[in-house]
């Protein structure tokens, strides 16, 4: 199942999306649940309950404005730095420069804060160039948790993921090298947008998939999730030791080879840019940067 | 004015302190509004608006469970590292190895979850000896931003505080270290106490107080917060770049020398170690390892 957030009618709605991706059918949800987005239907269905019944009546989803599947997420997204060996190797002179003998035994996780995720086609908005002159590209497949749940064992941990969606992990190089810690240089307003719907994890395994990524319609990142250097169940075993892993969490796995600082000279996105994602299985999400 | 988040016959309420701290009297709240704790209360003063009324009663302050001002944040708590210069030599070999030369132009800016967050006198949950064998205690000032803003300028940055409070950043070492990143160290359940209340800006300057820590009534951290390497204002003004503030945001400002790690051999916490956070104008914070 597809399930998307968006506005119509000047209201949020949550919907199921036809097999043939043309309609939009919404779930019966109160004004306030659906100012929430996917998030009370990822809770219904963590506690064991069925989804909200759909409404009678359909809507183009060309007649829809798309938003990201969950637009405020409760606490900061969770991300995973360094995770294609591809990717650790174009950046191991800047980012990973510390990674000592190029080795890593542990997932790096970082954050961004709730207020960067935007819908799958809204303009991402650059800082200025007072507050960074370095913005990237990350293209990600993100795990959306369904069921909670602290230390959950690697055999476990695909029985807690709701579905599949969409990010561009959008980052300020030069931020997030200075402060040392990520979050800064990962969060600033817009920097995430997301989409465009989740995809169930009864209709996909993110575990093979292929992500792709193009800047003004230049391939720049094409790998399968198969070369994640840590898989989405040891991500979900060690971003959930000790901390309790909430419904409607949202973990982005990591970004492949091809980001704009892997270039030499290194290729930064400038105003104008349109960055377009796409996942198999899931579909695509295409913003512009202003 | 002290400002608590409280909870009396069985309900969350959040309340004035008394000049002489012994009373607490409600402020005219919903339920719904309460369960947010002063979260409110932040926010209506960020509006410009009043603050609530007061109830007619009050209650003895002994007669009710002080919580966290702010229960639950509505996104992950901003942390700083390496802020002060004794803390920052103690860890030299360890934590802050990276920094080339003991020199940091920035400050390092990280998160915790905001389920860290657990009361003024509760019990902080080690999270057990296959996740951790070096649970550490940080104490700091906890700068609560009132009016929000982006790229708040260094001039105008106090006028953004609503008041100050406190917080232990525990953390475990191992997981801090490994991770590179150190959101998931510092993340794990119960692992921030904040409180006992929040003291408004105008009855004080967190750039002019001094932080105690005692861990089992031996002192263990000792300083003035005019030591901050980067200062209040300066921490504002960084974290705001690009990035939107918002009111009830909680800052914590960085530790003094005196951690566990710092010692040779370190000293880090055990089951049934007690550790005492005074700041000067505010109060005391105490919490039972377990």
């Amino acid at each position: 199942m597809r399930i998307a957030t968006f506005v119509a009618g000047g209201r949020r709605q949550v919907g199921r999306v036809s097999a043939d991706g043309r309609q939009v059918t919404p779930f019966q949800l109160s004004s306030e649940a659906a100012q929430c987005g996917a998030q009370p239907l990822v809770e219904a269905a963590a506690r064991g309950q069925p989804l909200p019944a759909l409404e009678a009546a359909s809507l183009a989803l060309a007649s829809v404005k798309l938003e990201a599947p969950i637009p405020l997420p409760r606490r900061n997204v969770w991300c995973v730095g360094r995770n294609y060996h591809a990717h650790a190797k174009e950046l191991a002179a800047s980012v990973f420069k510390d990674n000592a003998a190029n080795v890593q035994e542990w997932p790096i996780v970082f954050t961004k804060v709730p207020e960067t995720v935007t819908g799958p086609y809204d303009t991402v908005a650059m800082p200025g160039a007072a507050v960074s002159t370095q913005i990237d590209y990350e293209a990600e497949l993100v795990v959306v948790i369904g069921r909670g749940g602290k230390n959950i064992a690697r055999a476990d941990a695909m029985q807690h993921i709701f579905g599949y969606t969409i990010c561009n992990d959008v980052t300020a190089r030069d931020v997030q090298m200075r402060h040392q810690q990520w979050d800064m240089g990962k969060s600033f307003d817009t920097f995430c947008p997301m989409g465009p719907w989740i995809v169930t994890a009864d209709e996909m395994d993110g575990r093979k998939s292929r992500v792709r990524c193009w800047v003004n319609d230049e391939l720049r990142q094409d790998a399968p999730t198969e070369n994640m250097i840590f898989d989405i169940p040891t991500l979900i075993e060690t971003v959930s030791r000790g901390i309790t892993l909430l419904p409607g969490d949202l973990i982005a796995t990591g970004t492949a080879a091809g980001v704009g600082m892997g270039f030499k000279p290194p290729r930064y996105l400038g105003a104008g840019d349109v960055v377009r994602i796409e996942i198999d299985g899931i579909g695509s999400i295409e913003n512009k940067f202003a």
